[in-house]
């Protein structure tokens, strides 16, 4: 196939769009199609100091190295879970990307928040879920470190598949209290939580893979081995094979979703109020956050057993 | 595999209810499962004068069938569309199953209501599709038939796939307008309107074939030549993806919808007013029904070949 523009040989024909294009089109169209994202949906602008969240993934690491040739002002965050090799292999594509590139990223240890316990280590303890402790712990010392560094937004990697896939799962289980919440920007809803963005919301997970192999960008293939995703997956082949026979209705289902949202408004009591947490003072539900609440629960449990 | 109630040899294994049944006992649960579709939903109880929708498939079929064993009052209402041979083949079998029965089967045909014409004879000199005259024409013939025989509802052998996919195309072209309105029952919102019950709700399509195979109800195998079905086949087979990975993801897909409905409410404005047709006398939104505006247009065309 010819690219559509040059009439070169073409890397990727985008069935949604209609079109085939070379490696320097392909390119071209995919920072458009990310900065159209950032401007629809009023993200960020050059003048904004942006966290993105790495996991070392093809994700982070491609939306960092879009915004970086966007020549936004961006630094990396990596928080290390400590979850074996997983974690090892992940923080060292995150620290040769960003070397690469002269860009800052930092990196935090759960270790400093749980007591000197990894992620696995301390659902463990907690006779939890690895993925219900590594949500809570990621949410909290992302914000956290964003807050402190005064950081306008946290740009995570989520892309079309992955957002429409969350979509499709909510609304075939009518989660009605998450349904309306999902959208691209999340608004500051208090003065000591960031708002977060998706810059990749306008791209597929085809399109990010492919840009990153034709950037060369080492990334982490496996995926966390305590991941869940297994539902996730699931709504992701439905949606593709939804888009095998009605190309680009994967991304109208999401686009039209969020013009309809206002729906779910009032599907539940969404007016919680946010007060600060009495043991660190950053926003929760509670009188105590859980953040705070598991590791409280986490020293008691280490003090048990010393005794 | 062995029958749950009996040991007997199983027919059909119902991975959803995690049960697997004999010829007996599946007769049983197929007939319980639509008992409850009709009381959960106050469909009609011994005392309604029912006509069923019968297309000769083998859902209105079955549903006709299963609403005699439950010894409800039942006339059938056979719209024959004049689609050559399927109309033929699919009108005997209807013919027959109500004989066998001892059952009364009403035969409307359309060229009664279409100046001599079929539906695609009709739909060709209107420019239109088969599929939209025949929805339109069927609609009005079943609900005059039932008006004028003052029936108390019509119920169509719409089953739970059919339903779960209706759903899922809406959700995923976000059809404000019809979401919210889909239910098995549809309200009498005119005094001339009779209002709609779906019995077959709570069964699946494979469930419903599997019991006029037992039965040996003999049904029309072939779609409708003219319909378009396309899209519905899509979703079908991605509910049924889904239902492999989570059984009874369908059916609860389904069934919580109805509970969340009221979020559709008002997505749009859906108080519009009936008047009734300045032609028919029937309702509409319009000042004269889209039905007499079709067989007006029609009479025209008709009348400009003649001269
Ligand atoms: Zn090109
Ligand atoms: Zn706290
Ligand atoms: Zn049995
Ligand atoms: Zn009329």
């Amino acid at each position: 196939m010819k690219c559509k523009k040059c009439g070169a040989q073409a890397i990727i024909h985008l069935k949604q769009h209609n079109i085939a294009l070379c490696a320097k089109h392909y390119e071209e169209f995919f920072l458009s199609r990310v900065k159209k994202a950032i401007h629809m949906f009023k993200m960020f602008d050059k003048s904004s100091k942006i966290l993105v969240a790495v996991s070392g993934g093809k994700d982070s690491l491609v939306l960092w190295d879009v915004l970086y040739r966007l020549e936004y002002q961006t630094e990396g965050l990596y928080i290390d879970l400590g979850i074996g090799s997983y974690s090892e292999t992940s923080k060292e594509k995150a620290k040769s990307f960003a070397k690469s590139r002269n860009l800052t990223l930092h990196i935090e240890d759960v270790r400093k928040y749980l007591h000197g316990l990894s992620t696995p280590e301390a659902a463990w303890k907690m006779r939890r879920k690895t993925c219900s402790v590594c949500g809570l712990v990621k949410r909290y010392i992302m914000n956290k470190f964003s807050h402190e560094g005064d950081y306008k937004v946290i740009a995570t990697g989520h892309n079309l598949d992955d957002e429409a896939a969350t979509l499709l799962g909510n609304l075939l289980h009518w989660q009605t209290g998450y349904l309306g919440k999902q959208y691209p920007v999340l608004p500051k809803t208090h003065e000591k939580l960031t708002p977060k963005v998706k810059p990749l919301i306008l791209v597929t997970e085809k399109e990010v893979a492919t840009f990153a192999i034709m950037k060369g960008i080492e990334y982490i293939f496996e995926e966390c081995p305590s991941a869940r995703g297994a539902s996730s997956i699931v709504y992701k082949r439905l949606l593709n094979d939804l888009e095998l026979s009605q190309p680009g209705a994967k991304q109208r289902f999401l686009m039209d979703y969020y013009k309809n949202k206002g729906i779910f408004d009032n599907a539940e009591e969404d007016s919680v109020k946010l007060n600060e947490c009495s043991r660190c003072g950053y926003p929760t539900t509670q009188e105590v956050c859980s953040f705070c609440k598991l590791t409280e629960r986490l020293e008691q449990k280490l003090n048990e057993k010393r005794t």
